[in-house]
C-alpha cells in the first residue's frame, strides 16, 4: 500500500539537489511531504526540508521505500534510469512520465521526437554537409557544456567523433540569442505557459535569465505552440523546460529538461506561481496556478562559490537563494532574483548585482 | 562557544508553531538554519524544516542547547518567560529584547510604555469612569478573544475583576475598524514598514487581513510614526507587530507583538520582501528588504479546519498555507493569500475563498 507514514500527502523525488530542495520548500505550505532518493545521501541540498533515502536511483530497495512512503513520483534530474521509472510506475503515478525523460537524456531520441512533433530543431547527422562546421556531441550524459567538441572541417569532425562514445553530430545554427519556455501540464490536461525568458550562457553554463524575454507576438506563439505541443503530445504532467535557439527570428528547440528548470528560478519572486510551486501543483493532481509575470526580473546563477549574502541583500528588490552547497569550481551553488517594476529600475539593479555574481558589467540589450 | 554544528548561521527560535515554520521556510534560501525550542516536541509545525529540542521555555538545559547551536536567538510568541531571555542574553543576542517582551506580555507595561513613547492606548484603570461600560481583561496570558469580559456598567465591571486574576480595565473605544502595522527595524537601526491593513476579527480571532488599507496620508504618516517611534525607542531588532483602532480617524494602539504577526502573512506573496524573511534579514544582521505591497491582497485564516486544497488552489491568484497542525475549534490551522492587480479582481477573488473559510459573503468596504 502507498502513502505516507505520516497522514500527510507525499511526493517522492529522484534526486535531492537544489532543485528539490525549492521543490519541497513549496511543497510544505501545501502540507505536503517530500522524501528524496539520492545517491550522496543526507548532505545533499534537499535534506534540512525532506527526508532522505540514500541509495542509487536503480537500487530495488529504495524504490521499494519509495513506493511504501509516496502517493505521487517525480525527478529533478533527467539522469535516472528508465528502468526504474518503469517499474515505480506499476506502483503509483510517476510525473512526468517515462517516455519524456528516456528522449532527454538521448540527444538523437530527443531531435527524433521533437521532429515528429513538427517541432524545429538543429540539422543533425546526415543533414549536416560533410565539409560543414558542426558540433559532436556525445548522445547521453553531456550537460553544462561538458561531452562537446567543435568541429571546423569534416577531418576536425572525424577526429572528434572517435573521441566521443556514441556522438552525434548537430549543425552549427547560427542564433541570435538563446531563449527558452518553462510550462505545465495537469493531471486533466490543462497547460500554463510561463513567459519566454532569454538566457546568457558562459562556457556551457547559464549565467543569466530575463524575464520575459522581449519577443515579437508570432514568437510568444510560437514558443506557447512548441511548450502545448510537447506537453500534449507526451501526456505529460508537470513542469517542463525547453531551450530555444533564436535564429532570425524563428525558434528552434536546441533540448528540454522533464522537470523544473534554472531559467525558471526567476518565477519564485517574478511570477505569480513559482515553477516549484506550479510542479507540486501539477503533480499532485491539484489545479494549476497563474504563470504570469509580476514586474521584470533578472536572475543570475551563483558559479563556483555564493557571493556574500550582505552585499547581496543589500541590493533593492533582491533575493538570495544558496543551495547549501560546498564551493566547487563550475558548481551551480545558488542564484539571486531582483525584480523591478520597469527595465530602466531592473538594469540597474542588475548592474549592482553583476559584479557580485563575476559577470562582466554589460548593458541588457536595447528594448 | 556559540555556533551551529553544520557550519551554518544557525538561529534560535523559541516556539515551533507556524510562525517559527514560516521563518524557517524564509530562512533556507540564505542558507540559515532553525533550531526551535518547543514544549510539545517534534510534532509541531516547524519540525518539518527546521532542528527542533523539545523542552519548556526555561528549562536551563534546553537554554543552553540553544546557546551551543545558535548563533542568534528569537521568539515566535510572547510568551516567553523574561527571565529565559535575560539568562540567554548573557551568551548570544537575542532579538527583539526582553524589554518588548515582558511589555507585550503585561497590558498594563504594554500601556504604560506606550503612553511613555507618547502613544495613544484606550483609557485604562482610573482613566475609565466609574459607571461606563468598559472591557475588563487579564493583564496576562489571555489572546485571541480569551480572558475577556464585557461590563455594561459598575456593578458588572466589579464583578468581573473578581473572576479575573489580575484584571485590567480598558474603556470602550467606539473604533470604526481595526487596522495593523508591520514593521521591522534592522541592526544598524534602519526601519522599513509595511503598510497598514485592515483586519477583521470574529470572536476575538482575526480572520481576514486586507492589504493595503484604504487610509488617509494623516493616517499612513501616523501609522509609520508609531511603528518608527515603537522601533525606535525599543532599540528593537526584527519585525514587530502592532494592533490598531481607528477612532474617528485617529489611531489608537490596542497592542503589540513581538515577532512576525498574523496580519502580516500577506506579505509572503503580497509585498516585495515578506515579514519572515525581513525577520529573519534583521535578526540575522543583514540589510532590510523592500517592504513596497505588490497588487493588493486579502488573507483569510483557516479556523479549527483546513478547507480543501483543490478549491482553494482552484481561486486565481491563491496561495495555500497549511501549517500541519491537527483539526481543532478555534485553532488556526492555515491561511490563505489571494493576491490581485486591483480591487475589482480581488474582490471577486475573496468571494470565491470566503465561503472555503467559512466566512459570510461580505463584499470589502466601498473604495
Amino acid at each position: 500500500m502507498n502513502g505516507s507514514t505520516t497522514g500527510r500527502p507525499t511526493l517522492g523525488i529522484l534526486g535531492g539537489g537544489q532543485l528539490a530542495r525549492m521543490l519541497a520548500l513549496a511543497a510544505r505550505p501545501l502540507d505536503i511531504d517530500c522524501v528524496v532518493l539520492e545517491p550522496n545521501g543526507p548532505l545533499c541540498p534537499a535534506a534540512p526540508v525532506a527526508e532522505v533515502i540514500t541509495g542509487m536511483f536503480d537500487d530495488r530497495n529504495s524504490l521499494e521505500e519509495l513506493v511504501r512512503r509516496c502517493d505521487v513520483v517525480t525527478v529533478e534530474l533527467e539522469a535516472i534510469p528508465p528502468a526504474a521509472l518503469e517499474w515505480l510506475a506499476r506502483y503509483l503515478p510517476v510525473r512526468p512520465g517515462v517516455e519524456a525523460v528516456r528522449a532527454s537524456q538521448d540527444r538523437l531520441l530527443e531531435k527524433q521526437l521533437l521532429r515528429s512533433f513538427g517541432i524545429a530543431t538543429a540539422p543533425f547527422n546526415d543533414e549536416v554537409p560533410d565539409d560543414a562546421a558542426a558540433i559532436v556531441k556525445t548522445r547521453r550524459g553531456g550537460y553544462d557544456g561538458r561531452g562537446q567538441i567543435r568541429a571546423a572541417n569534416g577531418p576536425e569532425r572525424h577526429a572528434a567523433m572517435r573521441q566521443l562514445t556514441d556522438p552525434i553530430v548537430e549543425g552549427l545554427v547560427p542564433f541570435r540569442r538563446e531563449l527558452s519556455i518553462v510550462a505545465a501540464r495537469s493531471v486533466e490536461g490543462d497547460i500554463r505557459c510561463y513567459p519566454m525568458v532569454e538566457n546568457v550562457h558562459v562556457d556551457g553554463i547559464l549565467r543569466e535569465t530575463v524575464a520575459p524575454a522581449d519577443v515579437t507576438d508570432a514568437q510568444r506563439v510560437s514558443g506557447d505552440w512548441i511548450a502545448t505541443t510537447m506537453l500534449d503530445r507526451l501526456g505529460y504532467v508537470g513542469v517542463l523546460g525547453i531551450e530555444l535557439f533564436d535564429v532570425d527570428g524563428s525558434l528552434m528547440v536546441n533540448e528540454f529538461a522533464p522537470r523544473v528548470h534554472n531559467s525558471g528560478h526567476w518565477t519564485i519572486e517574478g511570477a505569480v506561481t513559482s515553477q516549484f510551486e506550479q510542479h507540486v501543483r501539477a503533480v499532485m493532481g491539484f489545479p494549476l496556478g497563474d504563470p504570469s509575470p509580476r514586474g521584470v526580473s533578472v536572475m543570475l546563477n551563483a558559479i563556483g562559490t555564493v557571493p556574500d549574502t550582505r552585499e547581496v541583500l543589500g541590493v533593492p528588490g533582491c533575493h538570495m537563494h544558496a543551495y547549501g552547497k560546498e564551493d566547487r569550481p563550475g558548481r551551480k551553488v545558488g542564484h539571486a532574483t531582483v525584480v523591478a517594476d520597469d527595465w530602466g529600475q531592473l538594469e540597474q539593479r542588475r548592474s549592482m548585482l553583476r559584479p557580485l555574481f563575476g559577470m562582466v558589467q554589460l548593458p541588457l540589450a536595447a528594448r
